[in-house]
């Protein structure tokens, strides 16, 4: 299989969505075409990052959506369950715990842990939260492949280190803050301040260059 | 002012947090070696992304702390408040909806809707959900700058389109599909089972290659 980029297994994993849609609605083949207008790609691009993996399409009939679903599942590891902490049980975190979209696609929260007093020993969902300094116990047994850390800002280096250390291979880092882990182990950030501030920056600059198209909108 | 890349924005609001933390740590200069170290990327970087915007720094010195995070503040749109209206309250909207964090850096959530009854009417922090019917009269007065889709997957392009039509000039779509907003709507994914299968990927493709570094982890 050849390098696989970034941007590619994010396009897979939209694939994925769209095609678990297409099979619920009793869909059997799809075209890269089709594929591609619900990505907002070209199909081009859907071929290329199909080809990627083997040949799935018959030319003229489209992709089996069945098969291309399944493929794509055991490219993207979610033939299997992943066992996930989450770190910090905050609003964010209490959040992520009782969003059930996660264990649909194989990622089942097994494990909470907080710092404060207050949060540890409470029940939440099906869980009971436990004292962050319990980590490394939980992660040999029964075992965690995947941490969130959703703590504050200033927590969160400190956690990565106590989750690489405990063994997890992935991290989801919902704090708003840059993270260092040693190259074995997938680190993603997703930075919701990031994102607001990146709306923001385009607003104020559209409006900075006159272009603003909304003349009623507040300044 | 240049064109600014969406690369060098995300890297200007992590410059701005460090600043942030720098200043309340009491710090008055920083160097652009400091700077970089906190967020990971080298320091010609940092000095290629403040350059944009004119010089900030003193030679041997460093950057004036307070000064330059005003003016990346400033550059971020941060300089004003953002009414922000949040769709859905589920579990994702509500954890939004409680969290502050957003409003410390202008973003302020004026206003939450849902479709349904069970939720409409009912309390949350110190709003009250309204039916979703209601976002032209709310859009209009007070007013919404920014718009959360945190709405199940099916219904977010609806409500995308609904948020246009109400005049918001940014949208940030929590849920995982591609959505489609005309040209002067500033949009923004976060899609965390995104986040979750290029983790799964990366963890998979590792083991599959043989060079798993942890012999001890679950298969």
């Amino acid at each position: 299989m050849p390098r696989i980029s970034e941007s590619t297994v994010r396009r897979l994993s939209h694939y994925y969505r769209v095609l678990e849609e297409v099979e619920a609605e009793g869909g059997r083949l799809i075209s890269s075409h089709r594929l591609a207008e619900r990505e907002g790609v070209t199909s081009a691009q859907v071929r290329k990052d199909l080809s990627c993996f083997g040949s799935f399409g018959r030319r003229g009939l489209g992709y089996n959506v069945a098969h291309l679903r399944q493929e794509i599942r055991s490219i993207l590891g979610l033939d299997r369950r992943w066992r996930v902490g989450v770190v910090g049980v905050g609003n964010l975190g209490t959040a992520l715990m009782l969003y059930r979209g996660f264990e649909k696609q194989g990622f089942d929260v097994v494990a909470a842990f907080d710092r404060d007093p207050a949060r540890i020993g409470k029940p939440l969902g099906n869980l009971v939260v436990r004292d962050i300094v319990d980590l490394p116990v939980v992660a040999k047994e029964p075992g965690l492949d995947l941490g969130v850390i959703a703590t504050p800002l200033r927590a969160a280096q400190e956690v990565a280190d106590a989750l690489v250390a405990a063994g997890v291979r992935g991290i989801i880092n919902l704090a708003p803050r840059k993270l260092f882990v040693p190259r074995h182990v997938a680190l993603r950030t997703v930075d919701l301040t990031v994102e607001f501030e990146s709306l923001s920056f385009a607003i104020a600059n559209v409006a900075a260059r006159g272009r603003r198209r909304r003349p009623n909108s507040p300044g």
